[in-house]
């Protein structure tokens, strides 16, 4: 369907915006029904909290609705006890066409000893939405510090990856992502 | 430290398991608080559910407390709605000496129309421990069906993907995941 | 009032379908919230979550919304605990004109012990709605296997036993029922 | 196992207490989660809190924890609507050595229209724990209204027919509940 | 904007109610969620309850929606532990133009040890709305018993000091509040 | 009790801490279980969450287990819609011998039209508490900004405020206070 005039997106100019402009910090409580019978807290759940802090910071970044797109390979470390606290920052890292890749750090903490600790880190992508639940575009991301920039170069690679694992690209054609194998780490 | 003689696990003969022996069917029903502002189920509410499917499938595998180690990429397709049914199904797919890889398939539902359709597939790892929360050796899978013997076989590529991914194998020494990017597709 | 043409239900066909089409299995995991100080799966979370089970099993019978109408008796044997997971199958067990009988089997598990336990096994009835929250009818249902038949023969005893405990019959008029008192048990 | 002395209760005098010592009033709040797809309160959340409620009625009786042991057939009447108020009283109608019936009323209420409606009568039972979670003797009931010496009344008839559908009792033996399908009304 | 005629409720005359007849009582039972890591209530979870409760209760009193507008000072003194129960008693004290200040008890309750204390008293507002979610009078309270015009008398003094202290009454203006800092007390 | 030389805590000399060092920002998301029937939300959800955030700022500040000890008035202004987002910043303003007062700011924001409007502004107050759950001296608090210095110095008229009512201080007795009636706002 052509919506023509209206909704002719790809005319449109969009303003770019730093990724420290959508930085969201996420502080939870370990409660008893999110954790194990190990009293550590449970990943499904750890997930459910990242989920909400990325998606706050698409929509700070995209001023639209969002749907989640997907989630990349996370590797849980360290678990987090029952009453320490879970912190969770998350950046738009790149800005693609109607979608955006976001960048999350978690921490746990002890809050009485004090202790801080790695938990993860991980990447999710998001849609942007239209009021009639079509994709809509978004601002590109203007990256300024050094980690920041280095996050946007490796985009392409995961966004490749992404693409390869659930067979929407053929393995020879990701150009990019094969620099992986042979000259750098992924991150 | 050396428990010796009593947790000398190297030594312990583990019978080995069928795949479908660990198989976990979960049925949910999205609630109001499950959904975003367009009444889809949001992806983290999705992931916990997931996540205490696939430990369910593990505890049956291996009669022990488990904890998520890591998540595999997730591509999230068709949004299931406020009112539908959320259905998983979890099985493990391959075990290493602590660890089991399950393999997940969620289906939603519209329970009026009778309408099923795929939301994602995916990988997640979780690693068996004994009472003291140490890691502890897990029965290895044995697969039955084609699925499952293609599930088993692409185990050691995703694993190898796992360990590139989280900075703990070199690329190059992943010789099972080139295969992926000459040969053929990863799942 | 009288809709005429339009929804004369009376005269349509509609087509019986098949008890184990209708068959849900739901798999939850007892929480800390879900415990009482003895740390025991509390009764009334339970049939929280078979009132979902038995829903699903009508909805995906008549493919229609439906509402709870009535629950028979429960007797509650083995206590289900913490960290135990629980296993719900529902089934219609027979339709009347606009209302469904569920029957429902649970069991709790230990996950580690491998251990599976019968906690009850319980008949709730629910009514299918139309659009304007109207009862409306539903497939007959056809039994299969031994047990199948022998629920939907007993339906109509405990139909009767439900309209006499809620003051809708007058015992002497319960012909099937008094069969219970004089001849077999009632399940 | 012959504790002796110590918790030799058939021994013991527990001094009876008034039906009306035990009465718990419940308010609680319908909220969106609480709600099927037409916006009415599930049944399985109302048996939720009933379940809650009842506990507190015998709690407060017999000075004990308590285990839910049997819920009886409950008819649901008019639905009760999202954002309104669920009514429940509960209150212990009869104490047999170690268990007790307790009757609740549950009503609804439209807050602003100022609009109470009867939604359904119930009776479940509870056993008394000692702290080794063996079953304990609770003190018997008086019942002083004309109300509660009916509810009193009625128990022993309601306990046959429990007995008899969950399968400890044959029909034959149940003198008390016969005159209920001959005689009078069950409640 | 003015809507005449239709919506002059200046010129209404709404009949004055009696502050008994807005009481609710509420009965809660502590979960392990609700509690810290000393396995007390936590005062957020707590303060939840009363303000559905002394919504519940503005509510009855003038039969249309409220919204919370101040909650005064709240001290909080024996801890509520896990597995006791929580008893809120409210009650409008005094209704001004279209805002209501309400009375709140609460207690906790050992279950077991039929030990009630006191957990604290405290003075919420609510302001009712029309169907447009514009403010509306309310109809005033009559008190009939000692406590009640107590809490009628004082209601005047915490209003001036809920203007103060957020800003909207200078001190010197008033009057009322004064005779709290050299008469009597505040309660 | 006497503990000695064990617990000599008048004679420990604690480190005083900076205020920024104890700022927690919390960010929540409002669904639909936490609004009202006009979809904003409930005023109790907020207090659970702002209790919560000032809870991990006195354990960042003291490290030490802590209970809410009061809540001061709280005036909610512009509501807060569902789908929107929630930014708590909460802040020691003062230590006292075993307590801490803390400030915070709650502003509502919609995620999409990236709007923020200031919802309240509150102080509470928590005493911390050594492992046999008796209070235990926490460090003093460094205001360095002029903001946090106006906050530190009201603490004490604030408190007196608290004192006399909870009716452990008579007003004639608050020389702070007076101030607050005769020459300047209370924040």
């Amino acid at each position: 369907m052509d919506h023509g005039l209206w909704t002719n997106y790809k005319h449109m100019t969009i303003t770019p915006k730093h990724a420290q402009d959508s930085v969201i910090r996420m502080t939870e409580l370990v409660l008893p029904n999110d954790t194990n019978t190990f009293g550590n807290l449970m990943g499904g759940r750890l997930m459910y909290w990242m989920d909400i802090a990325a998606a706050l910071a698409c929509m700070k970044h995209c001023s639209a609705p969002v749907v989640t797109a997907s989630v990349d390979n996370i590797s849980f470390e360290t678990p987090i006890k029952l009453g320490n606290v879970v912190h969770i920052e998350a950046r738009v890292s790149r800005a693609f066409t109607t979608s955006m890749e976001v960048h999350m750090r978690v921490w746990g903490e002890d809050p009485v000893q004090q202790y801080r600790y790695k938990s993860n880190e991980a990447f999710m992508t998001f849609v942007a939405l239209d009021p009639n639940g079509k994709s809509r575009p978004v601002p590109a991301i203007i990256p300024d510090t050094e980690e920041e920039k280095k996050l946007y170069d490796g985009a392409l690679r995961r966004r490749q990856l992404r693409l390869i694992l659930s067979g929407k690209m053929k393995p020879e054609d990701a150009g990019e992502l094969k620099a992986l194998f042979f000259e750098k780490a992924v991150k």
